[in-house]
Order: C-alpha cells, then structure tokens, then sequence
C-alpha cells in the first residue's frame, strides 16, 4: 500500500540526495544504531556534504546544528563510528546509520544517550554510565 | 561530562513531562524498535496524550502529524506494538518505545519503514515486502 508521500528509488547513482525530504533548515534526521547489538545509539542530524562524506569515508558524520558545521563523531574522542549500511525510512525523512561503535557514543560517557528509562508513573532512572 | 542542555531526572511520578523539550508544535520525536531483534521499526511522533496513552495502556501510541490526531498504531491492522520500555535520550528530545511487534511496522507491510538500502555511491534499493 504505497502513499503519496513514499520514495521512489531507481538505484541511480547520488539519487539519495532527491529522494530525501530536507527540512525547512536542509537537513535531515539520523538515528545512528550499532550493527552488532542493534541498539540505538543517539538521534542527529545531517546535511547534504554529511552524507555524502559518511558515503565517501565510511565514517558516521553529522551535522552539528549547535557548531553549525559537519561533525565527525569520534573525532575528538577517537571512538568513530564505521559504517556497515545507511539506510533511509519509506518516506524518506529518516536516515538509518549501522555502525560499529567501539565507545561511547554519548558525550556522558555511556555507550548510548537513552539512557534514561520512563517507568510507567512517568518517573525517569537513569542507567550508570560505562565509565565513572 | 554532562551539558547544560541533559535533562536530570530526580525519579518523581510525571517528571516525564517536563523534561521533555517539546518541538514548537508541542511534540516529541519517538523511535520505534523491536525489543527482541533490535530493529528500528518506524519514526514518529507523540504530544504529552500520546505518551500518557503509552504508559498508562502500555501500547504505543503516537499523534499523527497528518491526520492531526492521536494514533494507537495497529489500531486498524490489527498489529499492535507492545511497550516493553519506553527511554529517553540524554537531553530529552526523542524518546525510544522498545515494543514487541507482531506484524508489519510500515505501510508497506514490511517490517520495518527503513527498507531502503543506500549504496556508497549514492543509489538506494528496497528490499523485498514481507508480505507481497
């Protein structure tokens, strides 16, 4: 049951760039995810020249809207993300980035940033972090 | 190394609510996965009604931007998703259901929304339906 709205892939070469639905800012939402264990890792964004290099080097990059320029997860830390597959959602406003994550991906130190758990009152708890 | 901007969660009933950073249309971003495989199911949203729903009925409900309205996914179909945990992210703008799924997550009876693969150079590719 296809809508309106899906993407309509040809496999042409760049096409990826048509098909995605940028935001009002040109940028579109990512949700980086470790292949192995499957969990989610953290939520970003990115741009065109992102994807492009995430294509080009096979390292997970972003778009840091608080810098305002692309980010290289890990650059600093040194704990890239190598990409195993990009993927995007059936109406195209959704990048998936499979990666092998060998550290923390979030700035608190923890291997993912949904680290807090909703219990169902509504409380938060947070998971400790993998390093202290 | 905590930011300014990470939510700190005292445990408190409700609290929920408040540490969410609400989009300027009140909503939230919410990632669907499958708790058993880790698959990242689907891409949504939810304002503070969806997610009462969530956590008083314990079936992920989302509000549906287009039909401006809440949305019990698999309301129609039949297929359900089942909260097994409901997280949220370190600075408490995307929310993460982990569900138990039983059939199709996407319209396009697939399993998942994200069926479409992109290549390095830039060319996507659907998998096959589950259902065809």
């Amino acid at each position: 049951m296809p809508r309106m709205a899906d993407i309509a892939p040809q496999g042409k070469a760049q096409e990826v760039f048509d098909l995605i639905k940028w935001d009002a800012d040109d940028l579109v939402a990512v949700i980086a995810q470790e292949q192995t264990t499957g969990e989610v890792l953290m939520f970003a964004y990115a741009n065109r020249e992102a994807i492009q290099a995430t294509l080009d080097t096979g390292v997970a990059t972003y778009y840091s809207r608080s810098r305002q320029s692309l980010w290289v997860k890990g650059e600093t830390s040194g704990f890239k993300q190598r990409i195993i597959e990009v993927r995007i959602d059936c109406d195209g406003d959704v990048l998936l980035y499979a990666v092998d994550a060998p550290g923390p991906a979030c700035h608190q130190l923890r291997r993912s940033c949904f680290s807090h758990r909703v219990d169902s009152d509504g409380s938060v708890h947070t998971d400790k972090p993998v390093i202290e």
